[in-house]
């Protein structure tokens, strides 16, 4: 029915195949690792070494779109053709970032590719895609719910040629991380603009500024997320030059809006990438574990979440996938309505697709024994990131309405 | 990410016009005659003028593949190129008889197709071509578990020249229908055969044939199909001449493999054509009912409700999609996986979706003042069809796990 | 952890033993009776005969309360004492009537005891008691949310000595039987009283005036529910004596809330009953049915579904009889949250077990051949009776936010 | 429809106040105190202070049932009077601890209390009494499925006066606690026994006991439970004098049937506190949260939400509740369908109940903010500890298919 270009298919083979060599041979050093560290939110030394390998074979950057080529050592890939790629890094949770393809800093690069200067790019963009340096964005606030972006209440005040921000920030994920040098914060810079839509303004704010405060790293369901971590932030009186400023003055909500689109999808496609892992570790479970006398796959309850679970991955991949599609053809706003169904969708479906084989696997399911638990940790997590599950049904089902009730 | 064969985008566009220039138009007179109907199994006039002008409009016999082309007046459609078609016709539950496309006589068509003789051919399936006739299969039998083809229980026995037929059957549609000339009737000719799979033949049997009973019409959650309809039967000493046989001795198990995949997917598409018909009428009722001192649509709960129906549809569809384009590629055979995954998950999910509409048209919603209750019951009905989905399941299961577990 | 009095378990035990002698033998003569009626409306002679016998037995009128004794000739049963009769009744959908315990004639039967002047009494309450007669109560209008009852449109207007009656209703149960007698019809006395809970009256309509108009039976999921059915109506010009009036002008509202709560509840012990006969007819097919080389209850799925089910009616079984105690304690008024949740609970629930064994049964399970498919369409049924669930969760809602956040 | 006994009313008045007085406010300075110790493991200064005083109120063992209040200083509780207890102490994950009310002591305790030896009780029983140690059982083993508790394959052999224990183990609970003096170790002592429930022994062995080793902590869903931790252990030749043999040699299966019951139930009770406060805090939380010009609470959608967890707590109480009733009246062993009927439903519910409730609060509910989300754990933990559900669906449907098909 459809068909990856042939780069994309050139591309899956040698991903499949590092992953082979290098990624699921290193899980449980990784782990060890990270368990080991003096410091959980410094770099692993694994972790350079990866990427090192990775980005000698060519699987780097993969994300960037043909749009953004000049940025790329490849040509770009679309939307549909990095989707599989995504799925595969997906499959090894902390794998995305051996690539330089993982949230949030793909998204941030987005933006300095789309909307930077210059100078930003040169100073931030440059070490962020050879992966030196990772970044974070500063967008969601403890207080109010920012899945409507003018809710945002951090004051970013012009003070001669300085920009003053003042508010605090939370889930502000690679904030924890030693290595993350720059902070992409959206605040209120004319809160009284009659136009809501033009109050925002971003401002990049190197780590090292005076007056920003990590208060403390968030979990989710028990998770750090180490070494990226999720942080929450105090902003106090801090201050950075105006050149500082992204886009414009003003145009903090128009960059919200042009950054969430893939991100939304990639967060999918990886997330079928650890269901599908899932399935794969229950079926290998479900033929070597006896009880009552017969392997768990002889048990027609068994089979039958294999096959629910077999099928519900396929509809998540097929409805990614065609979202990816329409993104390339129209453009992130005019896929409005399929990024949202992926969104309400993919998470929630592969989050019962875990469950079933975390519970297939008894107790040792749920532990760090597998890669399960914290994939559904990171599915659970989907359900909230970027909005609420729900703002983003109530904006489909309205926009579907509009489609069959106006004429 | 996919496209129809212009072909097929035409007849999509015709077929929409059709429907809404014939069909949608008749929907209220159908169920009138049927109402007012003295015979319930009796052809309705109104469909009779139809069908003409169907035929007339090129909209005839649209399920034949390239691969029996020469029996259409079509270069064939690939399962990909109808799938389109037979949702838009599965929108209004009786059409696909008005286009020649309905269940059973779609399989039945490709029985003699695939299997006939020339002589039976044209005794049978030029009449069934021309929609001056309807057919019956004869499969399931009250008293086993006929998802298991070997359990057939019917008797085939030579005697001289004929077959004489001992046995019962039941849920075999059309057969209540007064135009109904001839059952396909599957049963056992050679029962110690060591090989299961060849102790079945299938034998043609006209309907007048004496010792062939209709012993009653079934119903499934209260409706009873006319004209259509689902027959309980008795074949008492049937005898027909042994030119009846179909195929060969010994080769209806092969028979009845080779017709069931296109069906599954078949009743697949009607049922996302009946959803997403539904789903539109849910739409149009929340903005036209006021509960509360609001309109349904600006409730919450209402939106949420058509994002996921809307999101479960367009999955559904692409998983059809992608299991019609698999047959084309390799054959029902080889896309078992995904006539099975296609089986267990869009019926159930299409129920779900109908339901949720019928709700949202209160107490309303559940009578035939509506296309949905009755959809419902197709929805329903077809987790039973070509056997309970927990058979389909196991066999999926199984496959799953042999594919990820065998070096 | 809870006692039925002496009582009710004596009656329990009489009644369990009138359906093992006298209402399960007799299901398929009710069938056939049915099936064969010249007038599917008219009543069942074998109808009248149990009745006879029920009546005889001192199993009449038990779901009359201890506070309407006085027309009873019991004592009286509370609403706990009452659930677990009205659970065995509800084995067998039509059976109620054998007791004169169905709906609607129970409600009706009530606002008579509680609100009708003695000459209302002895015209039409004890023609009803005795069984003798049916009633049916107009509420439900065809165009507007009659969930709330303030959105009542048919038109009840002065003229000298007379009531006029101007509207429409539907789903008017007992409403196409021929021997209901009498209407209690709701409409707008005074649409125009600023206080919205006084412009509803209800007035009492033989069935036989002039302008009564039966415009059709309704269905709900293909089923008709004869003989007592639900119609939908018209009244034109329908002139009653002011005497009609029941309770006063103005006083519907008030009426229409004392007679929905045990209603509700009545609805969900019977739901109890036919979902808990379901599971019965499904352990049975279990044992007997054999599949794949084992029997259906070796397999671990059909065990799961067994066991779910048997929990799923437990926990609704304890919520009904808790919402009945409450009720018994403090009244409907005061059992609001209680009877809410059953309502929003009970209905759901018993459908999915239903639908569960249905699946058991093979294609069978969707036929006349057994109790569920019917009992499946009165779970969904109800899902919409006394206004859709939606109305219900908003109102309990409501009220537990309200609670938790209330000093 | 139930009344509590005067003393477990009192006693859940007095638990509420003691609560609302010491552990509510403690929360913060809980998670502080454990955030910032060396060591996880060690008890924490707050819980001392805390169980002192709740000793002293008569918060003390409430657990023990009358059949063994010769060990307590009240007169015992039935299980039913103490389930309201442990709903309220289940509010705060680690407040049953200040009870002495905590898994798995409490369960250790029983065994102690009905299977020890009066020295064994001396040594144990008492300073578990007193809260002075804790205590551990080793059942679950990593390789095997241990739900069937023959599967057990830990090797306990004699030699002179001294068992010989060799094996793993894991899922201990309590066993990193720095606190538990004891262990309860299951395995095989005749392992060629015929009887295959005679082949296991239970016996005690002091933590300090060389070749007892920790190997790891383990986590569930991110979580480590400290402190008092699931460990995996090993049993290295540790030796233990003969007198340390529990109950007799080949009864260790005896012991562990009677050990489960109660702690099953004891576990549902809390997932109903934990579910119930989460209910609570989603309510709070959607009267002061506004998002789209409307507080939470006057979406419909959270109103559903609301009242769908309402029913489903309720319901669940209302079915551990007969079970601690059923259990009370016939013994854990002739209320095994009862038991199996909450271990399958109660957790999964609340499971549900719990993802709505933090779905409500955003991004924050899955943070530690709350206690949402490690209740969450909890619930979900549950449907693996003492078995995974199946395993009881499986016990449940052949007790359920049973009972319905023989005479």
């Amino acid at each position: 029915m459809y068909q990856f270009s042939e780069r994309s298919q050139q591309l899956q083979a040698q991903l499949k195949q590092f992953m082979q060599e290098h990624i699921y041979p290193s899980e449980e050093n990784y782990a060890r690792q990270l368990h080991e560290a003096t410091d959980r939110w410094a770099p692993l030394p694994l972790m350079d070494e990866l990427k090192e390998k990775a980005r000698a074979a060519g699987l780097w950057n993969l994300f960037i779109p043909p749009s953004l080529a000049e940025f790329a050592d490849h040509d770009g890939l679309s939307n549909f053709d990095y989707a599989p790629l995504a799925e595969i890094m997906g499959r090894v949770l902390w794998s995305p970032e051996v690539f330089n393809c993982n949230a949030p800093d793909t998204g941030n690069m987005e933006v300095f590719m789309k909307y930077g200067t210059r100078a930003q790019q040169e100073q931030w963009l440059t070490p962020l895609l050879n992966g030196e340096i990772r970044s974070a964005y500063a967008m969601t606030e403890p207080q109010v719910a920012c899945s409507d972006a003018t809710n945002v209440e951090l004051r970013i005040e012009r003070d001669a040629d300085e920009w003053v921000l003042n508010g605090r920030k939370w889930f502000t994920s690679n904030a924890m991380h030693t290595r993350t040098a720059v902070f992409i914060v959206m605040g209120k810079s004319d809160p009284d603009n009659p136009n809501r839509h033009q109050q925002q303004s971003q401002v990049l704010v190197p780590r090292d500024t005076p007056g920003v405060e990590i208060t403390r790293a968030l979990t989710t369901l028990g998770y750090d997320d180490a070494p990226l971590g999720h942080a929450e932030m105090r902003f106090d009186n801090v201050r950075v030059p105006v050149d500082n400023m992204l886009l414009g003055e003003g145009r903090g909500f128009e960059i919200a809006q042009g950054r969430l689109g893939p991100g939304r999808i990639h967060h999918c496609m990886r997330l079928i990438g650890i269901a599908e892992r899932s399935l794969e570790l229950a079926c290998q479970r479900s033929v070597s574990r006896t009880t009552f006398g017969r392997t768990l796959d002889r048990h027609q309850s068994v089979r039958e979440d294999i096959a629910k679970s077999f099928s519900e991955i396929e509809m998540a991949r097929l409805l990614v996938l065609k979202t990816a599609a329409r993104m390339d053809e129209v453009g992130a706003k005019g896929a409005m309505e399929m990024i949202a169904a992926s969104k309400i969708s993919v998470p929630i479906m592969m989050q019962q697709v875990i469950d079933r084989c975390m519970q297939l696997h008894g107790a040792g399911g749920l532990t760090e024994d597998y890669c399960m638990a914290e994939g559904f940790n990171y599915a659970r997590w989907c359900r909230q990131a970027d909005g609420p599950d729900q703002v983003h049904q109530m904006a489909l089902g309205k926009m579907v309405i509009k489609r069959h009730t106006e004429q």
